[in-house]
């Protein structure tokens, strides 16, 4: 369980009088979550999600916040941040920045089909081109600069196979240059665990906090690596692969640049949470209670997708 | 019923691809409502309302569309409204300035309760407060200027009795100076039939445009009006009105000058519907085709808050 801060019934009251959301009726921990510390809150006025952030540096909150604010009011249904009485949306609480959004309802799927796939593939489109009118910046956090001071922190720990993986990877990527792909604001972690469901239908794409500028297409790849694997195999089963992919293009289809820069993009994503993974794992964070995610998983899921090159847009 | 402008689903579903709330699944008329066009819309991705405005002068419509995004982003259950692709609230279907805001769930209550009048007030409190931060203005537009003007418009149609009542009020209301009381954006018109109550709360307040600035007591005034009526009569109902004005004092305790102003303030809000009433009923639009309210109501209502001195604060 992740939470770095503690926060009593008390203080949070307090804290509360600062929004116009009511008086406090409970509050809970959320056990999940590495990097931030998370309250569920409940007011008379209704459910929210209070973050307070350990880690990530301050003045790239706001691009975050804006970000999600932004969303929300295009109709994503991300968590939108509650301003303040002093119309702001990052307030501090017990010496960390802090901020309040909503909480939506519905709960993530281990095992979305492909309708859900379609759906999610929908909904990401639909957040690329809302998106694009966001006009704050922010590199991603886990783009290749990341890679590269990753990789050289965690070489020491690998042995001579997925050294001589992680070594190739970077060079073929250091190749790729994608200066014509769309860009614009990306989730970057939207794994089945950060996409809720409800009724059939998605009411809820949540966890902003890795969200940059890059390719949407990086977008996409990070969603296929994780939602539309074979069970039990990194492979990329075939029919929910096309359905998030033709979900995605019922509301953006991909431009040709963008079907040739497919596999290497499959191939990025894998490597930055192979890479990101690895590093939890052995360079894990003072005070980080989650166990870790085993390295493996996004290594066999990179090995594969050198191997197969990734037909589903090729 | 009052759709002034048809909309059909052929020319919705094209206009929504302006947004990012994916598909249109079904769309319906909307009865209630005299001053604008509204439809229901239901999309892939969820509840909506359509309104095109048929009256209000556009310039005016930025005030009301970001007052409700402006509430709505600090936690007050208000309709959204839903940026477009190109980030405006603002757009145009069919030849009128038309906007997409969220439905809101619940239904509204003909016979609150003590308990819903003092949620109703704590609720108007804090929109009150979360209101202080808006940046624009907007006069109330139903304020002491407009009710001169309608006066002079209706005063042929009224017996003398209506027509001293009338006279005697505004001389009595010209009479009063307020510059010292709050001010902020005020809803101006939260009848009981524009808030909706769900599992007993409050899960929305709808319909801000008559809104403006204006003293915010004018605002608790308007709505003791009419939530607190003794059943069948114009008399104010005890322990539903220290309910309300107990839940509002909860979150914002008034001022002595607003405990002063309150009598006068009960007597210029049932002016105020009485006069547009009036209008209404003696002067309809062209192409009004929902019934008008009877003017006796509100006449009944000022007869009596002249009479009775209100006692609540005072």
């Amino acid at each position: 369980m992740s939470v770095y801060t503690q926060v009593t019934e008390g203080e949070l009251a307090a804290w509360l009088a600062n929004y116009s959301v009511g008086a406090l009726v409970s509050c809970e921990p959320i056990k999940a979550g590495i990097e931030n510390t998370n309250y569920f809150v409940t007011t008379s006025q209704g459910r929210y999600v209070l973050t307070l952030f350990e880690r990530l540096p301050a003045e790239e909150l706001p691009f975050y916040l804006e970000l999600m604010a932004h969303l929300a009011r295009h109709g994503i249904p991300c968590p939108a941040p509650i301003a303040d009485l002093q119309d702001r949306y990052l307030q501090h609480l017990n010496g960390k920045p802090a901020a309040l959004v909503t909480r939506l309802p519905g709960r993530s799927l281990e095992h979305p089909g492909e309708r859900e796939c379609g759906e999610l593939g929908a909904l990401l489109a639909r957040m690329h081109l809302a998106g694009r009118s966001y006009p704050a910046y922010l590199e991603n956090p886990r783009g290749p600069k990341w890679w590269r001071l990753a990789a050289r922190e965690v070489l020491p720990f690998l042995d001579t196979r997925q050294k001589n993986l992680l070594e190739k990877e970077l060079q073929f990527q250091a190749e790729q240059r994608f200066p014509d792909l769309p860009r614009g604001p990306v989730h970057a972690d939207l794994f089945r665990d950060n996409t809720l469901f409800e009724k059939g239908r998605i009411s809820g794409v949540i966890d902003f906090y890795f969200a940059g500028v890059d390719c949407l297409l990086y977008d996409v790849a990070v969603c296929v690596n994780d939602w539309c694997l074979d069970a039990g195999s990194e492979k990329l089963e075939a029919l929910r692969s096309r359905a998030l992919l033709s979900g995605y293009q019922s509301v953006r289809p991909f431009t040709p640049l963008e079907q040739a820069a497919w596999p290497a993009m499959l191939r990025a994503a894998a490597l930055r949470f192979w890479l990101s993974r690895l590093h939890d794992f052995h360079l894990p964070r003072p005070g980080m209670l989650v166990h870790a995610h085993d390295p493996e998983h996004f290594r066999g899921i990179l090995e594969e997708r050198v191997r197969a090159k990734a037909p589903w847009l090729a």
